[in-house]
């Protein structure tokens, strides 16, 4: 791996060397390294028409990780991954994912992969996913990820997703199934700027009895860039779901919040917020008092926006 | 008229005798009576394929009313109606429309009417229109109101729909686009019961710098009914807007909130809000000790709700 290939998975990961613990790391649609430990076996998919991974995670296993980066350096290449995560019961593991793309040709560079999480009773999940492009080529940067939780009854998973900047492209598609007592954190954050798109359709199925449901969204659409959201919240027994999705937009950009709560038992108690604006004038004005300039003040508000 | 045309002129209009002012009862399909007025005049439509009648508002009207409510007894009526407002500049007017069904037959009683405003700039309309539907028969009591209102420069609308009881099938279509600086406030309340259905679609367009909506929408879903809400407000310019839904369940019914918020301008200021979930248990407990029955709280609490 080259210094390009490190700055991208410091980037989606935070990786500065080799990854402690578990880890595979794929780069240009190859098997670049890989590593199980005692409790955590990652295989290479057998099926020839499905490339990707199975992560098999023994149960009681805690306070173990799993690094699972994809980068992509070549321009024209265009790949359709299938990782499936099969936890077992009483687990607390933390899984980080992400993909970089450096794309310094004139074709499109693709990630698309779909990532299927069955997580066992009582077992906790911290899944962290970030995106990023870069590169000073014409060729798009696309990524298109699908998520697919099954929670067994008081399981947990809280996911962080992070689009950071650089993705030209991008269709979310977020599902995720609760049992009883099960509990579901999904943070969202996605900036998009010059001409880009992002969609991101989630679907959160409260199922069993006291399952929890909370998502928080937080987008920035810049320049002329475009962002659709269509957030779903299901609930078919008493539960609880939240969710609250806001958005900053800038420049000549155009946001769509569409979400949908939809109560199919009488003790399904359902909440959305949703909020579109531009930075306030006096939250800015406010800092420049403080010695900072117009677009230092925005860059601060931003950040902390999305910090 | 009958006592039970009186008795849903009074649910539908708050009627008890021929209105004030200008106004056209229509009765089973037919037209029973009207009045016109110097300022307001009511006319039927000649084109044969368009039954309904359009109601003309000279500029400067003030401190005006309009009432065109129907009322249909006959099982096995149904009927498609058009109607047509056209209000000129710097009126004041109020308006009232509504539909009452008895129905003592076997046979679907069906009213679908279209309403349509052009309201001149500087005018203000409050529009009220009340639902409701009786009687013994076995046959359904159904009522499918579109509502499209084109507000010019300035111009502000009202609207108060409400469904009280009694209806067996709505779908709503509310369609609003409202100018610079126009206003727009719609306050929806609707109740279902038994296996009623209701589906409410609505749109609001502010397409004029300084343009404002807020949609206030109150339902509760009794027995095994149904409700589906599309409240999306769309904000083309500098403007603000504000949806906000919220929900009671009881019994077996099933709801469904899914607004929109569509900001096509970095001006647009656009926020929504809802929430879905059953009468707090704490509210009932202190009505009860007040001395009121489990059912006299909770039709207290509903009342308060809708009121």
């Amino acid at each position: 791996m080259n210094h390009t290939d490190w700055k991208l998975l410091k980037e989606i990961a935070e990786l500065e060397k080799t990854p402690q613990g578990a880890y595979n790391i794929r780069r240009n649609g190859q098997l670049d390294s890989r590593a199980s430990t005692a409790n955590i076996e990652i295989t290479t998919k057998t099926e020839p028409d499905k490339p990707g991974i199975d992560i098999r995670i023994k149960s009681g296993t805690r306070n173990e990780s799993v690094h699972i980066p994809v980068i992509i350096t070549q321009t024209g290449m265009s790949e359709m991954v299938y990782n499936d995560f099969f936890i077992g019961e009483d687990c607390d593991v933390d899984i980080v994912a992400g993909c970089g793309i450096h794309n310094t040709g004139c074709e499109t560079s693709q990630h698309d992969g779909e990532h299927t999480f069955y997580v066992g009773k009582n077992s906790k999940v911290r899944y962290v996913e970030r995106h990023y492009g870069e590169g000073p080529g014409t060729g798009k940067r696309v990524m298109n990820p699908r998520t697919v939780v099954y929670l067994e009854e008081g399981a947990s998973i809280h996911m962080e997703t992070t689009q950071i900047r650089g993705v030209d492209s991008t269709k979310r598609e977020t599902k995720v199934v609760a049992a009883r007592g099960a509990e579901v954190v999904i943070t969202e954050k996605l900036l998009t700027h010059g001409d880009q798109t992002a969609e991101s359709d989630m679907e959160i199925i409260l199922d069993g009895a006291d399952a929890n449901g909370r998502v928080i969204s937080r987008s920035v659409a810049q320049d002329g860039s475009r962002q659709v959201f269509y957030p779903r919240m299901t609930g078919n027994a008493k539960c609880f779901g939240h969710v609250q999705c806001d958005s900053i937009i800038m420049g000549q950009a155009k946001i769509s919040s569409i979400p949908a709560i939809v109560a199919n038992s009488v003790d399904a108690q359902l909440i959305h917020e949703a909020a579109i604006g531009r930075i306030a004038g006096d939250q800015i004005l406010k800092l420049m008092t403080l010695g900072l300039t117009e677009q230092e003040a925005e860059e601060k508000i931003l950040d902390g926006f999305l910090q």
